[in-house]
């Protein structure tokens, strides 16, 4: 392992034994709710774009600040979970089904807090500024996808403002945070717009997953947008391509699994997915190439490397 | 009007004017809800317990302290009124109502940030760590109202544990916060104990007015904490006293608003509200003696007129 990657490690470690501490010391029953959604894992993708976006280790604020982002990012999730009713998230319980509406609501509420504590205690008005304008950001485009829930007449615009609120900007913040925080407040600007692509293109492939599955590589049932009535983009495609899909009434005739999963094959053979994915391929093109233009060193390649990571996704 | 009057209105209109920007400036939607919560109102108690515990003005520090407490509230508002599915709040219809769970939660979450980010900006390591004690607190005490909903085994200490955790806990925090920004950090201990027994005697007198009613003055139904199943001391203690009350199955047995008005008649006939009352009136009276040993001069009154106006609630 290179310098670059044992210290990616290594600090993803501290923030590792940092999120366990915050979710194991508020009271024994939010413990067990929030260590399940801790321990159910994920990437750690938003706190290692923190790191990586930053220049020197800064010790303990820039640990705070990946810790602060990954907890928001985990209230985001507990709460959409309620919202959804979902049962499965990557493959495991979700809160909502283990403890219920309230103990998910409450749990959700707990990690929002811990989130801007963790960050506040660096004292940085601009970031904590940042945190709070994704914060922000999330919970508008969390209410736009209710709002728009089943409608036929979501545009193509009005779906990627949609997901630059609700994934890339916590991306953004992410990558800001990192220079900030990092010894570079001059790149956040560039830096942030490179994390703003790398969401957008996150959200476009997780809502081409959606349809294409399998439910053993995403951990939710195929369609599963669909059956909440979130209009995504691969959707919205192919109802223009297809007339039966573009009369089709979401809400009244898309009410099962195997009817979802009969749309998704429908959507898959208009051959928009293609479409949606070189879409977000362009996005993470576009990404790599603004960063080129930093001056990055090292941090360009492993950067890079997080930007393939996401387009892999697909692959 | 005297001295400290006008220092408190002038420090409380600054403050509304900062709680309107605060949920004016994040979307048109979340806009709409925010602000319905907003100027529902309520008294502003914890932003004027802030104020009165601050020996000197403090400048934006106070002011935004006084802020975030009052956020933090009406985020956990807005998120136990979607929990109850409550359509009404102080008479008025809840952002559940009119927006639905998703509006809501959305709502909550960027309630909870906008709190935190106010006070962040504040740059105090303690102040943000209290505020997010409280915020702990309040998530674990409405955790333990959900787990105890329903139940017949809740004692008074239980109940008492939970009246600190869900109430309590932020008249505490609003008082710790006004002594450290208003320049008497030394008393943030005593004023903190001060403002735990006000807030202990709010959240005793608001379970009696549920029992009591009428709907005209609480604004909600008569008997709600029965229909969504919370178990408060009158009930607990009336149990004690009246076999038939002891013997009642809550879930089952009171389904409907007059068959909760029933229990409510039979409660009030075992005279426990008095005893009840009593208690709470207890703290404040406690409350107030604390306060006098701490030298505060023309503070004291102001905040003895507070302690006042919460046992006030009853008469």
């Amino acid at each position: 392992m290179d310098a670059g990657g044992a210290r990616l490690t290594w600090l993803l470690g501290l923030a590792e034994e940092r999120l366990a501490l915050v979710v194991e010391s508020h009271g024994e029953d939010l413990a067990t709710h929030a260590t399940g959604t801790l321990s159910a894992g994920g990437k750690r993708l938003r706190p290692m774009l923190v790191f990586l976006c930053a220049a020197d280790d800064a010790g303990e604020p820039l640990v705070a600040a990946g810790v602060a982002v990954e907890l928001l990012h985990m209230a985001t999730l507990v709460h959409d979970d309620v919202l959804d009713r979902a049962s499965l998230r990557r493959g495991r319980p979700t809160v909502f089904a283990t403890g219920g509406r309230a103990a998910a609501t409450a749990t959700g509420d707990l990690l929002f807090s811990r989130a801007f504590a963790e960050l506040a205690a660096t004292c940085s008005v601009p970031g904590v500024g940042w945190l709070s304008a994704a914060s922000s950001a999330l919970a508008r485009g969390e209410l736009m996808q209710r709002a728009d829930a089943w409608s036929p007449d979501v545009t193509p615009e009005r779906y990627l403002e949609r997901c630059r609120l609700k994934t890339a900007s916590l991306f953004d913040a992410a990558c800001r945070l990192g220079a900030l925080f990092g010894g570079q407040p001059a790149l956040a600007d560039p830096l942030g717009r490179f994390g703003e692509r790398i969401g957008l293109a996150f959200q476009l492939l997780d809502d081409v997953l959606d349809v294409s599955g399998p439910e053993e590589r995403t951990g939710k049932p195929r369609g599963a947008d669909l059956l909440d009535g979130t209009v995504t983009l691969p959707l919205i495609l192919a109802r223009l391509r297809d007339p039966e899909l573009g009369s089709l009434l979401l809400r009244e005739e898309v009410g099962t699994a195997e009817r979802a999963e009969a749309v998704c094959e429908r959507i898959v053979a208009t051959g928009v997915l293609d479409e949606v994915r070189a879409l977000a391929l362009d996005h993470v093109a576009g990404a790599k190439t603004e960063l080129a233009a930093l001056g990055l060193g090292d941090r360009e390649r492993s950067l890079s490397l997080v930007a393939d990571g996401v387009a892999d996704r697909y692959a």
